[in-house]
């Protein structure tokens, strides 16, 4: 059996995976911040990280030193950090995802093909709630959603996106693609995308009802990179879609 | 300019189709229950019927006899009735729709998508809300979600729509498309598709602010089928999808 | 500490309860269908039961023989099993209820408020979602938010309430609150009450993330119960609304 | 019959109220910018505002000189224009409301209540969806149903308010009421009050299918104010909330 290593363990992600995976042969074992990356890697035939942005370059170097593949699910990453991940995705099988469940990764796919489909007198809005601990807004499922929309139409979301809407003068601008962010509870993720024209609204939206669904799912996807070639994938990749 | 004919002039939907046709050259003029269809038919470049079941045996042979395509947007058909479009469809252009929208269309389009891509564990529910005076339930466009999601399923509605759940002994099937309807106020038409499985939900909808966007839809289907040749077409035909 | 004692064990709330009271020294241990109740009565303090309506006599019969307290949790109750509670309840505390969240409990508080100030031109209708494998619909849950309506509105459930729409000829009747129920996936009790006029509605709902609140507020209103007097009570009474 | 004078005839409110005044011997007439705000003062029995916070000054100071009573509809006053409002309700009756229609004021009214009932462990989130063409977020609206849940909770907006949440660092703060809002087509007006806790969600909402509703509140506004003595009132008064 492939032993999984959590990065970032004492995190929400990482004590539900932790939790699926106690008792079985297939758990490496787990590292917190402060903790031996290098010995987790190379004691493991692959790694999932649920830790911090700060904490991605170790994690990426260790991973490459052990060749071990590894899958990312940490959110709120900047793109240097992307870049950092297309770099030593040369050498190792990489694998991240704002989202790990089934459901939103074919949402995406559904958002994409809808956005392609209609011009831009359909304005697109994207709406999230999550828990009151999340810190970083919009979440990063949201921006992925964002990013397929984007990739429908043919923009990026560095082109269209509009964050935080507050204050007077927010006037819309034509094919801006808006977000939205809700805090509070104990909501392990809600996503809806809002496809607005005049007199009609189409709305597709995802609910997660605990975050058990995130960690399965990264654990699939661990399973699946274990023995892949170096190179960097997607949840798409692992559900064929 | 193409002369439109309203069966159902008195209805809600024809009268809002009149109201956007009044003062234009393209309105032929409209009739009710008991009115002279023959004759409308004959004046008409292309008729619009929004009447209700029990008038379609007429209208189709009032058609037929002028040589006049039809579009028909009555809800509630049964399979007589379809099979009675079918056989006028081989002498004239005829396009029935349960929803002339251009939103209610794609979404039917995603939700065969997403049934297609989605194992049986994923249950289908559909609910719709309409004002408080529709009589037939499901609506038309649920009923047309559901198709487009038994498509996808490779199977039919005949196998396995649930209608009106209600009792102490309604355990779902394995494989069942439900429905659910609410009625109440003016609401012009909302519909929703709920796929949902362990511990997710995706939920794919539709909001119509009002029933202009069926009137405005229902006319251009009649310009676009004004110069077709016999046989049976669909929204999907006129909206490209 | 005082011992709970769980009829329906081994239902999907009986264990969700067992799970919290796990390792607890008020956890007085539990019976299924067939299980000896008359037993667990005698060595518990209070009674918890979310079995089936069908055994809901055998259990009241031991409970008042016992002279212990108990909690009635089971849902798809008829007006025989009412009369069965209310008679008992001369003799010993019982609380019934359809739902022992504080959420959904402040939620009728506010439905009967919102229809007690609003005319029968607004429309109420109410519209649940539960796990495939519940088989009663509406849910208990959701007549409790129906009876609450009819309350507001000095009418009775009886009197207004329309179940299972489907068909050619349902038009909704002046003053009726209506029902509908999905079902699918693992979803744990959503609730929605509609009040929708010309022009405008209210939507009134309720989302329950997982069993454990339900759980909790079983608990809580077992600990509550189990040194009262007799009579019957409700979660109003324990939540203090 | 009472004589109603519009000012902001031109805006998509103003046109809506126009409409359902037109040809009705209660229009007094209408200005927008620039136009003879004294003299439509001076012609009508009472005015009714729904132009822009710039022109609130001057449109208040010629209803005093006319002593001509006003419902203020504008939204996105700052706290200055309400201490101008408050000045001139010493002289002449004024109703400001950023909502007419009865359902979000009594939504308004279920807001308090249960923010009153339920602790800080409850956070609370308000979103909202407009028309793209709306400039100012959040919503007037949204912010009247803050204000509701802030005095339930015997504090004030001004201390809670959360908006425009976005970026890598937006803690929640305990007690905060949190804003977000949505713009896209020809959306009338949706709003939803969520209150969220461990394991529950609440949500309170409603949905404007069209301007009609709150330019018929507007008008029963302004013929309810039109004989009222100097003072500040709201709608709960005309409503009897």
């Amino acid at each position: 059996m492939k032993q999984i290593g959590i990065i970032g363990s004492e995190g929400r992600m990482g004590r539900t995976i932790a939790a699926l995976l106690d008792g079985s042969a297939g758990h490496a074992g787990g590292v917190d911040a402060g903790g031996d990356v290098a010995g987790l890697a190379a004691g493991s035939d692959v790694l999932v990280d649920f830790s911090a942005p700060g904490a991605l370059e170790a994690t990426l170097a260790a991973a490459r030193t052990a060749q071990t593949p590894l899958v990312v699910g940490t959110t709120g990453l900047a793109d240097s950090h992307h870049a950092l991940i297309d770099a030593t995705a040369k050498d190792i099988a990489i694998l991240q995802a704002a989202n790990t469940s089934l459901g939103v990764n074919l949402l995406a796919h559904l958002v994409r093909d809808a956005a392609a489909r209609l011009g831009t007198e359909w304005d697109i809005e994207i709406v999230e709630m999550h828990h009151r601990h999340k810190v970083d807004a919009p979440s990063g499922t949201a921006l992925l959603l964002g990013e397929a929309a984007a990739a429908g139409r043919k923009t990026t979301l560095g082109e269209v996106a509009e964050e935080g809407r507050a204050g007077l003068d927010c006037a819309r601008t034509e094919g801006a693609i808006g977000f939205a962010s809700l805090r509070g509870g104990s909501v392990a993720g809600d996503h809806q995308v809002v496809l607005a024209a005049e007199g009609e609204r189409i709305e597709l939206g995802h609910r997660a009802e605990s975050r058990e669904i995130f960690a399965r799912g990264a654990i699939k996807a661990a399973l699946w990179l274990a023995d892949k070639e170096p190179g960097r994938y997607t949840m798409g990749d692992v559900l064929g879609l």
